[in-house]
């Protein structure tokens, strides 16, 4: 498979870097052909503005959409925009290796939402969900937690985790035609031992070895 | 009342800079003192990182928690990070008004959240949800959406417009302490009448004009 690894953390030698160099390992090992987005270590810029574009269609007045079908019509996206949607386009599995920060992407990482799924090119005009572009990809959610599992239970303090996650994944994946695999969670590494964080690394790995066999999650569920 | 809001659109002139403008010029009117923060005009760095600090806690490995709890007993964040967290700290109100993004709010926005919610200075160690440090204050949540009224409700092509709002409601608001006001949300500005659109800000300053008023919703509706 064509696998799209986008790594969100600030700081390279962490837990969820850690989880990311074990995808990149792992995958290319089983053959895969990988492609890496590693955001913070790119100083990927974050706001979705005129940047995104080489072109201009309304100069006077910024509307995004407007902007967005323009570049789609006419290969107008600028050029760090552009690597970022073909290695979308390129990718049968895009994984986003991320710390959930309330309840959500970091920055970095909904900036590059915003600015890299662009209407025409990536959505839009008919073209959601069932008829979504991105149909027959699949999409995948890996990301650790400052709470413990509890926490993210229906009845803990934070609620479910599954319902923390669905403007993710129905929001940004279902609704450009992704199916979605059950998310990779690891809960709280910081509060685990070390070599609980190792089994933790291990787990990935295996997971990761047979992912192209895994089935996705109904898209009802979240 | 004083009455912070947030403002997250790249475009001044757009339906959501008319919201804005309307909240600013409705609550001044009415006797409140308002501050603002203008996001994109500010060119708000979105990204979490060594800059949300004046102080360095470890220079080799970067644990965004211990340098926040170090920065927050020091007082030691950069001047921008810290002028933001005193406008909190100062408000009884915090109004954010942002276009809905991929059923979230633009990066730029998350970013802010990321940089200025800092552990120690405004949640944790067991600082959160019923005992949050922003107790007392309100919080409102002013959107507009790109989908009609329909795409949102619980059979709606999205979903539950308040199962989206869930993780900014619940994850940011009500865990650091804030009771939470029913949403004001302007479904798909840009599929209105100009009419209808000015009616919008008319109804949008009226429920303003008696916001002090306004009792939050129930902390288990989100």
């Amino acid at each position: 498979m064509n696998i799209f690894i986008v790594l969100a953390h600030p700081e390279i030698r962490s837990f969820n870097g850690a989880l990311f160099n074990t995808a990149v390992e792992t995958l290319k090992a089983a053959g895969h052909k990988v492609e890496v987005s590693d955001l913070y270590r790119m100083n990927f810029h974050a706001v979705s503005d005129r940047s995104n574009f080489a072109t201009v269609k309304d100069p006077d007045y910024f509307r995004q959409q407007v902007e967005e079908t323009y570049a789609s019509e006419v290969g107008g996206f600028s050029p760090e925009i552009e690597a970022e949607i073909k290695k979308i386009e390129w990718c049968d599995l895009m994984i986003w290796q991320f710390p959930l920060w309330w309840f959500s992407v970091p920055g970095i990482l909904k900036g590059w939402i915003d600015r890299v799924f662009a209407i025409g090119r990536t959505y839009g005009y008919g073209k959601i969900y069932e008829t979504g572009i991105f149909k027959g990809k699949k999409a995948l959610l890996s990301l650790t937690t400052g709470g413990p599992k509890e926490a993210y239970e229906k009845e803990g303090f934070n609620g479910d985790i599954n319902a923390i996650l669905r403007p993710l994944q129905r929001g940004v994946f279902s609704f450009t035609g992704f199916d979605v695999l059950q998310p990779h969670i690891v809960y709280s590494p910081v509060r685990i031992s070390p070599e609980e964080r190792a089994e933790a690394l291990n787990a990935f790995a295996q997971r990761l070895q047979n992912i192209e066999k895994e089935e996705p999650v109904e898209a009802g569920r979240f």
